[in-house]
């Protein structure tokens, strides 16, 4: 447990990039992609109640995934439930659970922590993120960033500054886009920059005044929110309020303006992190068979003379013949074939799905 | 029309190289696969219909299929149709059915037309198969081959021996097995060889007296068969009867004897022939789109940066993105993916699923 910890964990992305098993209206978050019998958000949850409890961790999902969230979470209290009315990106979200966590505890420390990403070593995830709580305690923003292990082009990377003298913690100088490969290679080789995955921890109090600084509507609307959960009157309220609130992410929308103002720090985390990014990072995290091939959700995969492919179902066969680092996913309703390496440009056939009318298929 | 000609098309494989569209019980034969609406046993009919009319033309096929194939040739006289009790081979289907036109006509030309494969150029098949009938006059049995276009290690060859003065028909010397790659360049280069592609014309009693001489319970059987169709019996003789004969195919039971006997003639053909033997050959046979990739069946085939494709399809949309040369068949119950370089190894899927007790796949 952390003292006066309340987690965050968004979960209204609509992610494509595991399409077609991931749609508009089906995100990766509520599907079992971690080698166990639970999905990503429940192995989520799980990582984070031995530092909360149930009390205290609140989850954040749009209107229309509420049943299924509710119905895989069963232990949390419906009140930390809470339902987006329509997808506005992230600061909106993280702010309003940061404002309800203040309005329940003036010393709540808050933040986010993606629905849909995996870690293998939870035991480090607690040490890092009490680093990064007792950081926050001093009242600086605070991001647990990512020891890189390769020179990945598909994050946006922290450059770090001073030791603030508490375990590995930093100071951040920036944040930086992701880079092409040579940057990304000069940033491993460095020592000195981090990957972003998105994970904060702060004050909810020093996360609002930040809002409040920067996005001053932002912070009238969830503070208005929060209220009228406080005194019974939510849902009303978050639906008349949530559509005039700026449409911007957290990072930056707060969290860069903040670091130019030397009030954010960082945690270096090494705790077998992914993002399930897309199908050839699916392939890297889940078991393989003796070929090397990753199967999930398919009904008696037969693999001749193949290998190393990452095989996705509906429950039908899949039976491969003679092929190498092949993405064969049955989506029920489409089949989806592409070589894992270019498997990070599964957007491209959704927005091209899109472009033809065929928005039924994403 | 050719005088006194009974074509015979046995419709009864259950051939496995379009597996997974084809199966045990859905044959290839009963698929418009040469792009048209009808399937290749109707485009095999209709092929034959200008030689023999309807009443002369036979159907042999397999009781389980003996349904799809009256739906599918509805003109034909129900009494040309002729159910197979159970498979085997093809030697006693083609002498059953010459000794049912001989029974009908003693002076009946008949043979053997594939049902499943294609013929682009149906003038030049209606030439050559005149010359065959003519030569087949004098009482050889003829079989029409094909000028080889390619050094095809897929299909037997026919060594070809002196010219019998009729157009371009000859002796045949020897029936060849399928060579190794050096040796079918050989077969090329010389211009001797023509493929073997199981196609023949010859009188019925000239046939049945090579079925008597070499099978002579064939002989026997199919006679007796015919006689109780000539007295409406035959159904019952036909089922009492059909197991107690060899299961041979014509060429290794009749036509090889024949041969060694300086009894076969050949008439090389040059008609856009094909067997539609796999994936691969279907791929070579459709009209392709402007990438090179052929979609059969498929509901909206989206292609991203691919080429050189075959899809096919049970109806639902298939997605490609980043790939070549490959075949994609969603089979409805099961989806199968390889190389079209694979493709003629489809039958060791087909095998290694019996073998692993799933033969509902197959």
């Amino acid at each position: 447990m952390i003292d006066n910890f309340y987690p965050v964990v968004p979960a209204g992305g609509s992610g494509t990039r595991l399409w077609p098993l991931s749609r508009r209206n089906r995100p990766k978050f509520l599907f079992p992609l971690g080698g166990e019998d639970i999905s990503l958000l429940q192995s989520t949850v799980r990582r984070l109640l031995p530092l909360s409890g149930p009390d205290r961790l609140l989850v954040v999902t749009g209107a229309a995934h509420l049943a299924a969230v509710r119905e895989q979470l069963p232990d949390l209290p419906p009140v930390n439930l809470v339902a987006e009315p329509s997808p506005r990106n992230s600061a909106p979200a993280i702010a309003l659970a940061a404002a309800l966590a203040h309005s329940r505890n003036p010393d709540a420390i808050t933040g986010s922590f993606a629905a849909d990403h995996l870690i293998a070593d939870v035991r480090g995830f607690h040490d890092a993120i009490r680093t990064a709580a007792e950081v926050a305690g001093a009242g600086l923003l605070v991001t647990v960033g990512l020891s890189p292990t390769r020179a990945e082009t598909g994050y946006g990377y922290i450059k770090t500054g001073a030791a603030l003298g508490i375990d590995a913690a930093r100071t951040v100088d920036r944040f930086e886009e992701k880079p092409d490969r040579s940057t990304a290679a000069a940033y491993v080789s460095s020592g000195e920059y981090l990957w972003n995955a998105g994970m904060f921890v702060w004050r909810a109090d020093a996360l609002l005044a930040e809002v409040r600084r920067q996005l001053p509507d932002l912070y009238d609307g969830v503070l208005a929110i929060a209220a009228a959960y406080a005194r019974g009157e939510g849902p009303r309220v978050h639906d008349h309020v949530w559509p005039t609130l700026p449409k911007v992410s957290i990072d930056v929308g707060i969290v860069e303006g903040a670091a130019a103002r030397g009030r954010v720090g960082c945690v270096p985390g090494n705790f077998g992190w992914t993002d399930v990014g897309d199908w050839d990072a699916l392939g890297g995290v889940l078991a393989a068979d003796d070929t090397g091939t990753v199967a999930l959700n398919v009904e008696g995969l037969l693999s001749l003379d193949s290998a190393d492919c990452v095989v996705a179902g509906s429950g039908r066969p899949v039976v491969l013949l003679g092929v190498r680092d092949l993405v064969v996913v049955d989506g029920g309703d489409v089949v989806f074939v592409c070589p894992r390496a270019r498997a990070q440009d599964v957007g491209s056939v959704v927005q091209a799905l899109r472009d033809a009318g065929r928005e039924h298929l994403t």
